[in-house]
């Protein structure tokens, strides 16, 4: 079966903003954490918060809880405004390792 | 099983460099290919020619046939400079389709 656009680029992916099925918008796609042995994305990590750039966190979406709305023209997440402040996250300057026990804890917050 | 470091970012993958066995080095990475709905990277896309950015090439490699190699702090990709020279590319202002005849062509050439 012939699929059209059936991948896309991460450099489109990167930048795109995000929001919750309200319309809110909660931030941008920063990169992409992506796994080294199978190359599945495992999450888009999303930038939120700060003031110009500065002192922006960074909170890890599981991509399967990610869905593409053209209306939004970015990224939907199926979650209120105050699960996501009360979602993993971490600043720029502390990347945290993503070994099994935080990705865990990543997809148990998605309900995944 | 903990996994230390099972990921990696797709901005620190965008701008790799990437060698053939020999350590020939036949460019870098521009960026990835995502498969839509199931967020499997298809492709990473090598950028090669040109003069200083202008008119480079885009070759896509299937994200199987790469394997990072610590002492060329880059990807290695196991083809010849003449595979390399033959393969399916395209310039930056003219992205096809990644329809399934694209990617079966693509992935053909690499042995897939």
């Amino acid at each position: 079966m012939a699929s059209i656009n059936s991948v896309i680029s991460s450099d489109r992916v990167e930048g795109t903003d995000v929001y919750n099925p309200n319309g809110d918008k909660l931030g941008s796609i920063d990169d992409l954490m992506i796994d080294k042995i199978s190359g599945q994305v495992r999450y888009a990590v999303l930038e939120f918060g700060g003031f110009l750039g500065i002192g922006t966190d960074r909170y890890p979406i599981p991509w399967n809880v990610l869905t593409y709305d053209p209306g939004f023209e970015g990224y939907v997440v199926p979650i209120s405004q105050e699960q996501i402040e009360g979602a993993p996250r971490y600043s720029s300057e502390a990347v945290p390792e993503y070994d099994d026990a935080y990705s865990t804890s990543v997809n148990r917050y998605y309900g995944l």
